[in-house]
């Protein structure tokens, strides 16, 4: 199965939102994907699963991990990059089978104004190092906190609008 | 008391070790510095300081952390960038006080051959945007297995130069 | 003489705009910039003034920019990152007496919503390799065309608190 | 015809050379590119080609970026990124068109040490913007007057390997 990755730890995230509304999406025009969110790693993932380490917890992650061919990643901004749970992950994750010659979509979200455009950016860098390819469209939403509506749906046309593209694109590629 | 942060948490590191002859190269230009070494964070720091939590552990690296003035950064390459730790070393640290208006050098270290070009790029971006004050020489130590003797020194002549003259740097910052 | 560099050739440009706003700014705080408008560089300067070749009408442009110890840089967003004629002038600058441990404040600029966020770290990548000091404080101007009124003054408040923090640093940089 | 781009208008450039080794060994596995040495651009291109201005002389560049599908950068190392006038290159070239939904591979060369790492991953950035998907191995040739021998053609195995399999990567993109 697919995954759409939200790409922080944080409870009750922004991220995950958006992952679902990614998930939903992608379901309305037939694909499936799974949601791994990053709440779901191991507490002590920086002790037990780096350096070829490897918990029972994230052998059942990282079996997902391997069986996915495309990944969307929900990336929010931390510190004007890409939060270091999410690079940990990638750093936790068995190379190269993990992401070699795979396929990712990235979304880049913040509270600010400038909707993570430097962390999504990073996060290419550290793919394309993995091999992976990277759809060249990727979403930046800044002012996430006024995009989600009660029913965490986006309701801003031009941010539809973008989503809805990226979305066209992710299913094609 | 300014400090040099190993930037991984890997056992008996090379980073570490680079770590320690910047102390000692210091130290004979009169320029005291401890290290701390990513080693020391807690095992569960994902999920004991982060978002506004804080354990009893990382209060005492986040006093050291306050104290300083100038950092010097060893930065090995996991992933064709910074190692996750470090940025989530980052991402717990109390904001702004830990890095507003304060400087920083940076080292970067990899395995292979092009000594973390850009995970020295990827930082230098997420300082400059906490508004830390980046010393432009940046130094790139590729191949550090082979770089270190027995005792820990640095023995090609040609790094020796630019780390020399990075340290000069770093004492005039 | 200290100078602001309008990075583009595009005749009339928001950024020479934004330029002349930053040279009025400082000059109200006692800090006196020319301007060097990317416009009057020699048409032909991709033959005559790199790979060693210098014309005389570049001649003069490099002699201010030997001058020169603190550069202001207004850099517009061109195909997603700065524009070429910005780097082409700086590959045409003699190495490395123009930028060598001097200083520099970035401004980025641009007609989306992102305000030249990739460009301005982008070339804060090749000042730092050309070992100018970059202040951490970069603004960023998005949807320009809304934000400088007949006057060519800047009328968003929060525009101008970031403008006046990043001026005040300028100064004390 | 799909193209290789030598990124620099400097006579008898590395790159050129580089860009005919790829244009050759394309050949022996079937793909046959035309080269586009950016040494035949107009000479006063920055004044011609910019900003909706289109002169004879690149009219027939346009036509061959127009007709490619499939593109090779030989991108050289200029004051730590890619040299200006590939960037000025790219701004004069007709947008969407040129670029838009196309694909892309990127070699990097340097006299130094690095092999254009960050010029590499900067161009990254400006392509994906233009939304052109990168192949995910982009090659590093540093010290390149070390590689190339009198006939042209590379002679360190390691170098070798590298080439041939991005070499491979490109024929199936």
């Amino acid at each position: 199965m697919n995954l759409i990755i939200s790409g922080t730890n944080r409870n009750r995230s922004n991220s995950l939102k958006v992952a679902r509304f990614y998930q939903k999406q992608l379901e309305k025009k037939g694909a499936e994907f799974d949601i791994l969110s990053l709440e779901d790693l191991p507490a002590n993932i920086a002790h037990t699963d780096l350096y070829g380490n490897r918990s029972e917890d994230f052998a059942l992650i990282q079996e997902k991990i391997s069986a996915a061919k495309l990944f969307v990643f929900i990336i929010p901004e931390y510190n004007g990059s890409y939060p270091g749970i999410l690079k940990l992950f990638i750093d936790a994750c068995a190379y190269p089978t993990s992401f070699h010659h795979k396929k990712a979509a990235l979304v880049g979200v913040s509270s600010g104004k400038y909707g993570n455009i430097r962390g999504v950016d990073h996060f290419t860098g550290v793919c394309n190092y993995m091999r992976m390819h990277i759809l060249p469209l990727k979403i930046h939403i800044p002012l996430i906190q006024n995009e989600l509506d009660d029913a965490e749906d986006f309701h801003d046309p031009l941010s539809l609008k973008f989503i809805e593209e990226q979305i066209e694109e992710i299913i094609r590629f």
